[in-house]
């Protein structure tokens, strides 16, 4: 079987590759986009279902030529380009030549358990802190990530990048604001804001059962609505730091809630 | 006064910034690189001498004006660069014009109180995350942080902007492991090495007192040496997620060393 190969930067195709590095474009097509053999690699382990990759062989990497091999037993529809192309195509500074084409993954939020453990993030708008946040989620066995409104797509190539694989693994879902209130009430969760006025340190706040943390931007914090929660909290400050980053906030809150736990 | 405007990329100055991007020609001239109007900004309130700015006015934002008012009070010598040589000089993909050169500070350990929290790190690379742990330790008014041997180099202009100023705050030094070890050692602190083999999680662990932890790479963790601490910690792991970010283990357990010290 001969493999297509795109030389033309003006090839459909490459400016289809261009277009769904926006949101909207990924929205339109249901398509989300994974860029890096790594990447895609343990997509692929966590079952998510490729269609199309885009490979430059002049850009690949041993990790890149495994995954190949590995890809040959799916189905995926293989387009090789040339350098000038993938860069084109490419979010990153050294592309290690694989782009993938997946279905956007149908996430189920599912019947928390008792002791269910949710994150709950607004506004967040850097890749890198909700891929953190993702990766720390992952670590704490935390029922599912809801990103409200429009802030970060958990399936942006960035994020996917930072979550180490953590996005496919931990439930994450983007809803619009009421949704997500209705759901945690209709499952009793006691929702718990991460503030930096809360009057309460963090440790001394009941984090067993079902507990839904929220998390705002640093410098907007919370919007005002989601201050009426059953817990505030805040990580104790010393220094000039003016606050911690959020990714880090999370980590310390949620650490909380499995130091409670470990002895019900 | 006119100030001298540097136009040729061939310049001596131009030629002589770009060399203290590295670590070594910085060290020659016992100088430091500090990027940004934000940074220097941060870095003058905190004390830092600032010999020589090189400003480039055609990048400048109304911060960067803020700041030439401010360091006028000062006597930097200033030097104005065009566009294209600041922009050959810059480490950032956008800058702002604003670079200077300042003294190294000098760092100074001093008589550790007798609850005091050193931050020890070993083989850390990654500007980003030596930056949070800095601003984590900073949080936490932790008394010092150590960089072992080749590390990282604390006063790098990419960690000087992930700390976000913290590295003026926490005493920060670089030293040979000997050096570190003879320092711990006289003053009596309980070495904790956080390490994923480590039986013990760190939140049974005894971290009052005088405590030293020590971190090393996510990939390498810490050397076989190292491992014969006082106490060995890990962070308990759930999910597919290998191994923390060091920085959130970083920040966990350095605040469970507050939490243990709240009743203290």
């Amino acid at each position: 079987m001969t493999v297509p190969l795109i030389t033309s930067l003006q090839n459909p195709q490459v400016k289809r590759l261009v277009r769904l590095r926006t949101r909207r474009a990924r929205e339109e097509e249901g398509v989300i986009l994974i860029e890096g053999a790594r990447e895609v690699s343990r997509a692929v382990q966590a079952g998510v279902k490729v269609n199309e990759l885009f490979l430059c062989p002049e850009l690949f990497s041993l990790e890149a030529n495994e995954l190949t091999v590995q890809l040959n037993m799916q189905e995926a529809r293989v387009t090789h380009l040339t350098r000038s192309a993938f860069e084109k195509v490419s979010g990153r500074e050294n592309p290690d030549g694989v782009l993938a084409l997946a279905l956007t993954p149908g996430v189920h939020l599912g019947d928390p358990p008792h002791d269910a453990v949710v994150v709950v993030l607004h506004g967040l708008e850097k890749p890198g802190n909700v891929g953190a946040i993702l990766r720390t989620a992952d670590s704490v066995g935390a029922h599912a990530v809801l990103i409200l409104g429009r802030g970060a797509d958990p399936f942006s190539p960035n994020v996917i990048r930072a979550s180490q694989g953590s996005v496919w693994t931990v439930p994450t879902v983007t809803l619009p604001e009421p949704e997500a209130w209705a759901w945690l009430e209709r499952h009793v969760f006691r929702t718990v804001a991460c503030t930096p006025d809360a009057p309460q340190v963090y440790w001394d706040a009941p984090l067993t059962g079902r507990v839904a943390l929220l998390l705002g931007t640093e410098h907007e914090g919370l919007p005002q609505a989601w201050r009426e929660t059953d817990e505030a909290v805040r990580i104790p400050m010393h220094g000039s730091a003016d606050s911690l980053n959020v990714a880090t906030a999370a980590a310390l809150v949620l650490y909380e809630c499995v130091r409670q736990r470990r002895l019900t």
